[in-house]
């Protein structure tokens, strides 16, 4: 149901079969058997709600609809191995710059979705092994499922938080949507340098905020949390967007409350969490923002005050 | 990205967990490692181009979803195992009737499409193990990526005809779009019953009609054929949409060039073929429409000539 075939083109692209990939079907792909539990994700995004055009071009759009699920895989301490794509591509191409009256064919267009997927791919030595190519009169909408092992013997759930376990989080959180949320590195391989260091009680990504997603996690694990509000590590903001924040009780409410960070969450023991203070050297930033209690609820430590911190994130009085 | 969890709805609906499943987690599912190769195959279906309401139920729609997915891995000579869904849920339910000015709520209609495709599920015994639900401004898009294994030690591919082979049909075919399209049952039990008893070269589902789906067999076979037009099996049409076509040159042409019909296209050798004309008990139709040639490209025997049939289908001069 398409004009072009984008499995040929990707198949022309990959050129070196991966030892995981059994052929390409025309029906159905066929993958080699594993002995490890096999992982599988599945993301929807659409035009409109998790990308929108001119603002994003057609290589990021791509790039996020497979970046999305490489993060849900790196919070399930899993590595990544075959990815399948199925899109409907828009008919008339989205213009692709502000006052642009000749938008990209559609051709052109899928291609520059395809590369940005693609290049992603081969970073993280994911073969793209299937798919479902349209075209409609409706925006752009595309699905990936993902497939991949757990690096450990059973993956990480959010369920495994214990009282007494440090709080840690990748990376700098907040104000994603001025960018960070397109062109975010899923962190596969912090997932795994962690697993190499460190046993994981439990984990999440974060895309609801890291109010919300530690919630999810205290929730499953029936436990609570301290969170130490200074040591929350807050995205710098391009200073095009305006005064920079870092500090302030704004910035610290966006890092709360904001979706789409892709960073990981996780707790380990008091043990563990001193050992990764002590010998992470990734070049990713580690930040113990908390602890874990026995009582529910989630408390945050502020200013010298320790305020309830609700699900949808803390908002500080204007 | 979803006010519901269908999720945690089907969770409810699946109570005895299948052994295929480790579990369902929040990030990723985990299935159960298996000695045999994992077929993969995924379709996305989009209102307006893979049904249309109100001609359609919301039911109807879900079921067609998985059903599509169901029939390409019954042609590689597959079983089913699992299902991740993801669907993006129109805000404003279409009408479902005409003249109905109360469409339904778009949790009702989400409830009514789901049912339909756990009900299919159900019927092939495959778990739904994950998805992605997601509303928007637009109009239904469903995901379906569906896991499974061989049956044989290899799959069933389209490239194994050899010259001789008979060619088989399971089924009637032409005139889908007049409902089979939606309410079709998938070849998945009569792939099982024809691999115990013959062993199938080449194999395809037909989507894009007999002619072009045969042409796709030829082509990655690198053979031709020759069909005996009086041994096609016509779908009999439905007397309200007009005069009964059986037999009629109409009938033939609709039948070699219509697609959806989702049958079994396949070949075996003149020994096997033989066997299945005096071993076949299923109770779905088959009938040995054509042979396997050496020399390249279609003819079709019809009315005591033969003529070239070309990929997009015969049509007759009217």
């Amino acid at each position: 149901m398409s004009e072009f075939s984008f499995i040929d083109w990707i198949r022309r692209r990959v050129r070196d079969r991966p030892p995981v990939l059994l052929g390409i079907g025309d029906d159905a792909a066929m993958l080699t058997p594993s002995d490890r539990p096999l992982l599988v994700t599945t993301d929807m995004l659409m035009e409109g709600t998790d990308f929108t055009f001119p603002e994003t071009t057609p290589e990021l759009a791509g790039r996020k609809s497979l970046a999305v699920n490489l993060s849900d895989i790196a919070a399930m301490g899993g590595t990544p191995t075959a990815a399948f794509i199925s899109v409907a591509l828009p008919k008339q191409s989205p213009t692709l710059a502000r006052h642009d009256v000749n938008p990209p064919s559609s051709r052109e267009f899928a291609e520059r979705f395809f590369t940005g997927l693609l290049d992603l791919a081969e970073d993280f030595g994911v073969v793209v092994a299937g798919g479902d190519t349209n075209t409609w009169d409706g925006p752009l909408v595309a699905n990936i499922t993902l497939l991949g092992h757990p690096l450990k013997s059973a993956p990480i759930t959010r369920s495994g938080a214990r009282p007494g376990d440090k709080i840690f989080v990748t990376g700098e959180l907040g104000h994603s949507i001025h960018g960070h949320h397109l062109t975010f590195t899923p962190r596969v391989r912090e997932a795994r340098q962690l697993l190499d260091l460190v046993v994981i009680h439990a984990m999440i990504d974060i895309s609801d905020g890291l109010a919300a997603d530690l919630h999810h996690i205290l929730a499953a694990s029936g436990v609570g949390a301290v969170l130490d509000a200074d040591k929350i590590p807050i995205r710098p903001i391009d200073r095009t967007t305006g005064p920079l924040e870092l500090g302030s009780d704004r910035a610290l409410a966006h890092a709360l409350s904001d979706g789409e960070d892709f960073e990981l969450l996780f707790t380990v023991s008091g043990q563990d969490g001193e050992r990764l203070r002590q010998t992470w050297s990734g070049t990713t930033r580690l930040s113990c923002i908390g602890e874990v209690t026995s009582e529910t609820g989630c408390r945050l430590s502020h200013a010298g005050q320790t305020t309830i911190l609700p699900a949808l994130g803390w908002v500080h009085a204007l």
